[in-house]
């Protein structure tokens, strides 16, 4: 089936004419949701895909990610999980674009992953449903990494780490990252999952707590234990490996989770959850987007 | 006995003329170790002080705090843990003031927390020395919190926690405290222990982890689940419940901890323990300051 989408999130816009899970062309630009005002969506979207829909007359036109939240163009309201591509297809919000002609905004998700706590994905729901996976857990590791529980090809429930937000933060704005020196040596990263195993609970280990795992790494650099090109990795192996251990104290320890990330990144979790003694399936995440949009493009055009 | 002391910081520098605890002058001025550059620490001691090295030809002159850091006047190398007074008064490091006259720094603290890892104070130290406690645990609460243990009038080990600053990135520069709203309703507060109870690993709760906990403050926000008002408290509940878990598992629960803070946020800490069915003995972290220089200066005299 042929169909539009626009992948809009904070920063970037991408339009594409997808057929049969291939790309047939495609456009982006910077005017990311977080770039416009309330009433500049729909002419972004006529500017870069409007010769689409004069080709494609009868093609369905979805939007996915964060052009749904309160900063879009509609806001459109989390769908409750369980929910697999019939719910979220039920739950599309129609926007207008021209001559009668209506775009789909895929909403997000909201879950509570414990009593009274909550969580929500925007985006990311869109990328598990195309992973192939109809019984397991997917990790889809980015800013804000997100552990995705799929059973029966539904999102049962999931949960969401600020881990690399919180690296940026200490990085760039704190005392802990401030002695970080570059070129950084990987060394640090498997250093930082060794103390994120001192706050995992596991084999009698006392629980000391993230907020005295990460001064420990300035304590180690201004003390002279560690080498100041180790503290950058550090963190990321203790962020890393502390967002493990959390998920799987949510989700279990299945025998491989599906990494939804670039390579490099994938790297890192393979890595990670190697010391677990848990497999990592790696899918290449524009390719699940595709297969995702295209799951649910089906289900609403033979809803 | 009569000493002349700065307590030297990053951001401010603080001279006292001291006679038995008591504060006979003082003056202070924004020149903190961050505002100086090397070699001009003297002249700016010798600014503020210099009338009272004149006035009194006899009296100990002391340092405490950044000002021994390696940014500071010399860098004062950590001195090991235990340590009480005397290893303190040992291990002073001396700057020359003028004519003869020296000035003594007092040195940071490192300890080993756990094989391998690391952590440091300075500062802290002394005011843990004049808390009078001998044995007990101190929480001396600022922007890193150091929990303190006191074993026969020595310190025998501590653990730093970034809460503070932590608060400080989440609401200054993250994603998860944008939506913060003023002004603050207290009630988030403890709605914020809460949530770190979920992260304690007591009574069968999961560990489900700090940086998911953080992100799903934004995500009840976004939601609609919590009130914008609630959530700046609500993080500094969750961040003070996990330090306290982390606190609590390093160095046992004892009936009662020795807090070294101002009002308001000695009441948050003794909300926070109460919940641990731990009592709180507060203690002005001035007087303790001017006591515990009292003890240094006195072994320093005497030895």
């Amino acid at each position: 089936m042929r169909f539009i989408v626009a992948d809009w999130g904070t920063t970037r816009f991408r339009g594409y004419l997808i057929d049969n899970e291939i790309i047939l062309d495609q456009v982006s630009s910077d005017e990311g949701v977080s770039a416009l005002q309330k009433g500049q969506h729909r002419d972004v979207f006529l500017h870069h895909c409007g010769r689409w829909l004069e080709a494609e007359p009868n093609a369905p036109v979805l939007l996915v990610g964060m052009v749904g939240s309160r900063e879009g163009w509609v806001e459109a309201p989390y769908a409750s999980c369980p929910a697999g591509p019939a719910e979220i297809a039920q739950a599309l919000i129609p926007v207008d674009l021209t001559k009668g002609r209506k775009a789909h905004i895929i909403p997000g998700l909201f879950c509570e992953p414990a009593p009274g706590a909550a969580d929500v994905i925007r985006g990311e729901e869109t990328l598990v449903l195309g992973a192939g996976v109809e019984n397991g857990l997917v990790c889809s590791a980015g800013t804000h990494p997100k552990w995705i529980l799929v059973r029966n090809g539904r999102i049962e429930r999931f949960a969401t780490y600020m881990t690399g937000e919180m690296y940026a933060l200490l990085r760039e704005h704190s005392m802990i990252g401030r002695p970080a020196t570059e070129p950084s040596d990987q060394k640090g990263f498997d250093m930082g999952l060794d103390a994120a195993e001192r706050n995992g609970g596991a084999q009698g280990a006392e629980r000391v707590g993230l907020l005295h795992l990460l001064f420990g790494a300035r304590a180690a650099v201004v003390s002279g234990r560690m080498a100041s090109n180790l503290l950058a990795p550090y963190l990321s192996g203790l962020l890393t490996g502390d967002e493990i251990n959390g998920a799987l104290a949510q989700f279990g320890r299945p025998s491989s989770v599906t990494i939804l990330a670039d390579q490099a990144r994938s790297d890192l979790y393979a890595r990670a959850l190697a010391r677990h003694g848990i497999g990592a399936e790696r899918r290449n995440p524009k390719q699940a987007l595709l297969a995702g949009l295209t799951r649910i493009v089906q289900q609403h055009a033979g809803g």
